[in-house]
């Protein structure tokens, strides 16, 4: 008999986005006429920068003819897209990475969600509050979060807090965890951590032999000197971190699909027994077993970034989106809100004056015609929040903040 | 402190590639002026079809401007391609699918190997021997495999052998197991299932609530009336099986990227209490939660697969490899060897005169300057088997045949 997952079975079904689309279809069909303008999800809205497609349209073109097609390339990427990741994304930072230590995906919700494989069912996680849904459901799915409580909270996971109580740092956990999620500049609340706020993780990695899973991917958005680009910058975090970083946001590559994952040759795990395993290993053989490469013409398109032109051409869209996240800090916070996030990130976090996370959806919803995230469905620390994100039109987003 | 998943330590190497590799390159030191014909590796040589490369073009201007720009797109894919899939692959079969049971992947590694994530890790496990190296090592990955035997099989999967003393037919198995891999065309044999042999399958499935994964991702070769080109054209098929295609070997997209994976609602899996579980909505959740979609250029690529030229385009490569299969085996043959395969496969499995598959193997690299693989690399029963790819140039392939 065919026995399922049954940790699959535990995962209640994903609600918050299929709620928002709910209200604002019931919303829709009492005021059609409404002009809503959709702050809500994450996604991009500007096209590809030229240097892309123009590097997708020759990639294409090689592909067509038979001697400069590509069938199967390497399942850790292009050694062409790993040598400007090297030397673009890490050098200038004083940070030494091998190109073996660099593995192309096709994003980092998926490299976020099976880097699991590699990692035994019994490991400790931790994760901030509130929180990208991807690394609570990917440890229900693998049973390493125990039951479900009425919190919305999980048994087995540690939920560390960040909220204006704390200034968005997280406190280390008081518990003995194994695999630690940190995301920063952070989604959903777009805030950060310093290098010295980020040491104190990697200490504490150190001294527990943790792993630190370190989503980087509005690493672009960082404008601000103080705040690391990369968890390497930090001292040790070799032996304790693996980073994710992504193109999605970076260069318009949501529905482009393209990644990276980086597991230094220093980062250990170990078995039952105690002994050290390299983690870089057990990835490759992950993607080697489970994966067969980003297509060709994406990867060509990513190279394309590190070109004059695509760093440009990135530049542009990033300060774009960067300029819509200060109009909306500046009229909020003009209008006597608390915000948060949006100097570092396209996020903007919201502080209610009082309101619930739904009800204050609903009331800019109902009474604004502008579509948001409520906080609480990122994790309950969320409530009391919303999201706002930055990935409208200069004119639209205007236009919302003149509504508020 | 992090614990590591034991299984990945208990996987060893893999071999097969890399001693291929190493023996080449060993030769190729000895005797650098020899001209060596490839015919080991199952990857495509032929260019992408010209309609497809022409929708790529298209989509790569859609996505340089913002009105007809694409960020994230549906996880499971686009509706065009689904309908594609539904109404050019199955429905001239008599097979009635739903779009929502059709799932858009990048490939069918990713999802024959990922698709074990919806299985609790108890469940027992067979596969055809010699098989697809990927379905085993997921399997030992996600702690199915119990130990490593002196054999190079493990102790807690199930081996069915196929090999010429059983017509390539496998046996059912003796003792109860719910999952079961059958991939037809095969790879490596290259040999087939009539409907028949297929139903077999279906009514074990059926009788014993196990479930088949169905990977046909060399369907497109078929070329005998009597072959199945889906599962699904058995009765009761839906209820107990899984399918896997890909467009890899049909249309050159191995460095592209496309795939589809269909799951029935009708399939179910059994919880620990025996509850009934629809493996389709655990399919979709463990897709929307590790897995972003297929890029939306790669997905407008493979649409144009459905086009009057597309299809004419594809059946000229397909063709093209077919021709090479039977040049293979009409030389091999002549030669008075007996050889498998190559009729509804793009592969051809010879059998030695006698000689074990590395002795052959190094036999044809030094006297022959061809490049095979050896068949006891895909599992003990392809001892003293070799397997050829029909993926080289028409000329070439002549010449490797003039050459034996």
């Amino acid at each position: 008999m065919i026995k399922i997952n049954e940790h699959f079975a535990e995962l209640p079904a994903s609600y918050l986005f299929t709620e928002i689309a709910r209200r604002v279809a019931a919303f829709q069909s009492s005021e059609p006429k409404a002009d809503i303008i959709r702050m809500g999800i994450g996604d991009v809205t500007l096209p590809l920068p030229k240097a892309c497609t123009d590097a997708m349209h020759k990639a294409v073109d090689e592909m067509a003819v038979r001697e400069s097609f590509r069938g199967y390339g390497p399942e850790q990427g292009y050694e062409f897209l790993q040598t400007k990741i090297r030397d673009y994304d890490y050098k200038p930072l004083g940070v030494d990475i091998d190109l073996d230590e660099i593995f192309v995906g096709d994003g980092a919700k998926s490299d976020t969600g099976n880097i699991g494989d590699i990692l035994s069912s019994d490991n400790k996680i931790a994760v901030t509050d509130p929180v990208y849904p991807v690394y609570v459901d990917t440890n229900v799915m693998a049973g390493r979060a125990g039951e479900l409580l009425p919190t919305g909270c999980w048994s087995n996971i540690v939920y560390m807090p960040v909220n204006a109580g704390n200034g968005f740092v997280p406190e280390l956990p008081k518990e003995d965890v194994s695999v630690i999620y940190l995301c920063f500049p952070n989604n959903p609340t777009g805030t950060t951590l310093t290098r010295k706020e980020l040491k104190v993780w990697v200490d504490y990695a150190l001294e527990h032999k943790a792993l630190i899973l370190f989503d980087a991917a509005y690493e672009a958005f960082i404008t601000e000197p103080d705040v690391p680009h990369s968890i390497y910058e930090i001292d040790g975090a070799k032996k304790v971190a693996i980073e994710f970083r992504s193109y999605s946001k970076t260069a318009g590559f949501t529905g482009t699909r393209c990644s990276y994952t980086v597991v230094p040759k220093d980062c250990v795990g170990y078995g039952k027994d105690g002994r050290e395993y390299q983690l870089n290993g057990f990835w490759r053989r992950r993607q080697c077993t489970k994966f067969n490469g980003t297509p060709y013409i994406v990867q060509r398109g990513a190279e394309a970034i590190y070109t004059d032109e695509g760093q440009r051409q990135v530049k542009d869209i990033v300060n774009y989106y960067l300029q819509n996240a200060k109009i909306i800090r500046n009229a909020l916070t003009a209008k006597g809100y608390e915000v948060f996030g949006g100097i570092n990130s396209p996020y903007i976090w919201l502080k209610t004056k009082g309101e619930g996370s739904w009800e204050f959806f609903d009331y800019l919803l109902h009474e604004k015609h502008i579509v948001t995230t409520p906080g609480v469905g990122f994790g309950p620390s969320g409530e009391g929040y919303i999201r706002l994100t930055a990935f409208n039109t200069h004119e639209r987003t205007r236009e919302a903040m003149e509504r508020i």
